[in-house]
């Protein structure tokens, strides 16, 4: 079978060379284990995270030679654990690979009502990007009927979600994407706007798309995004931050100058709320549920790119740092259905 | 009498040769209009806001030639308003002079007991920092019984009250400050240890003085005595950000490297959540009537040095941004009583 291992630890923008894939023995699973098989495994930009060198957060660290991890979602071929039956489908952090042996008292596996919606939502809008726009939007964002929110990364998996979220509340929801198209996509969605932060114009058309101010900001970017961002905060404006894909690999520090103390006095002088959730679960318990409510409502659809094959996983990584071209949740199929 | 105007807007930190004591005539009371004469005035970094060439907050500006404002607290020497009195004692932003005629529509003056208290603590205890300190601790902080509250400029205005309020409250409260004297000072006041920020070990004390990390970290002063905060914070700790001293007067960007990144990263990995005021009243209807019930029952002392007549202000104010010795909040005594 194949799986994907790092080759060596990327240096700031992770490329596809920095990933090997490889042939490896099937594995077997042992007492307390279930075999599972691989059909789609998620591309997050927070897996960057686990290939730092020096370890930074607290998440796990993948060695040169390891076989990457990052969420899966699986069917169990064989089971020597009462709790899962063969042909159940399930969720978890089982690595970049077509099977593996895993004991869910290790490796938490979560169970998947494939009827409800396709087994690949629940790396999206049944997942953590789901429960991360709703942390952003309800618990963090408070956002309300008539209240202005921009979204950063409003094409990515995340994004895509929160702005919906933010429709169903009744409020003026827009976005910033990279490229015209990206844009397009975006707006499709019902997202009232989206702003294209490549254009030469971008701060203007941000300030343009924002005429009263902004309520809440979801940021997931950082960098050169964030600074446009900042001036048009209203007073007492909330800011979740999910991500900030502009810094990741970036470690501590960036080139200067420092940007730090015009950041603490936004926070100071307009009484921002800046929070993150470090993978917490903000989101409430019912979350999951209110989402595939709406799902089933059809008030949120799912947005979802699809590539095809373990073989492509590397270089469909690297693309997201690179600002590719994918609209919604990033996904591999590993093996079709 | 004599006033106090800007000279010319400060580079950076202000120095006394910014500001010039002049004498001007004697003001009189138009129709609504009262007249004041200035017992205490207010030293506050705040003020550093309003001497900005370019504006970047939403205070009001003092240009060259223009009598300073910061609070003060003074005595109705004369009424045209029926609300006020010979005799009352009131607090507002009456400007740096020794009397002044005002019209309390246009710059408001709330009315002071001073039988509760001395006058002067309607400007700290009583006042603003009082009402800050609260939202640090209370409001924003949330700091419950065991927690432990670390406190930057912990021997200021703010930072006296917010550590006796931590200690009310049952938290273990850390303060940081400038020197072993200060430190000292901090350590009478109650609080549970007080790191020296000059030391060459500070970093190392800070982490000794908080075994279990930090679960608030009331924000006044940023820079490097922040940095070594950060790595020390738990898991969903919270910063009211109440000030940031080492960048004031430094705009938007400080020299590089960029923190902002590294910040982001904490924010986001420990799920931080970072609060600033705005000047808002964050803190409830009732905090000053708490704190002065407080001081009362004798649970919260009063911190206050006091400098001598309204030539020794400028150079007092620029002390705070040099690091002075004041320990408490720093006010002029314009006047006797």
């Amino acid at each position: 079978m194949k799986q994907v291992v790092l080759r060596n630890y990327p240096r700031g923008a992770p490329s596809a060379g920095d990933f090997a894939v490889e042939t490896a023995e099937m594995p077997e699973p042992a007492i307390g284990e279930v075999l599972l098989k691989t059909y789609w495994l998620s591309l997050d930009p927070l897996i960057r995270f686990s290939l730092d060198e020096r370890r930074l957060t607290g998440r796990a660290q993948v060695r040169p030679g390891e076989v990457l991890y990052g969420g899966a979602v699986s069917r169990i071929e064989a089971s020597n654990v009462a709790a899962f039956s063969v042909g159940d489908w399930v969720e978890g952090r089982t690595g970049w690979r077509e099977f593996a042996a895993v004991d869910p008292a290790v490796v938490p596996l979560r169970k998947i009502d494939a009827g409800a919606a396709p087994p690949s939502a629940a790396l999206g809008l049944l997942g953590m990007p789901g429960q991360t726009a709703h942390a952003c939007m309800i618990e963090v964002g408070r956002v309300t009927t008539g209240e202005t929110v921009v979204i950063s990364a409003a094409a990515g998996a995340v994004g895509t979600i929160a702005g919906q979220i933010g429709k169903i509340l009744g409020a003026r929801v827009v976005g910033i994407a990279g490229g015209p198209e990206k844009c397009r996509a975006v707006e499709a969605l019902g997202f009232d706007a989206c702003v294209d932060y490549r254009a030469s114009d971008y701060a203007d058309q941000l300030a343009a798309a924002c005429p009263g101010g902004i309520d809440v900001y979801v940021e997931n970017v950082g960098g050169a995004v964030t600074q446009a961002v900042l001036p048009l905060l209203k007073y007492q404006a909330r800011m979740p931050v999910c991500g900030f894909i502009a810094y990741y690999g970036m470690g501590l520090e960036g080139p200067g100058p420092d940007r730090l103390p015009g950041f603490m006095r936004t926070i100071m002088s307009k009484g921002l709320e800046v929070r993150g959730f470090g993978g917490a679960l903000v989101a409430g318990p019912d979350a999951l549920d209110t989402l595939a409510r709406w799902h089933g409502q059809g008030k949120i659809r799912l947005a979802e790119t699809v590539v095809e094959g373990l073989d492509e996983a590397p270089a469909a990584f690297a693309g997201i740092f690179s600002g590719n071209a994918n609209v919604g949740k990033l996904v591999v199929r590993v093996a079709a259905e």
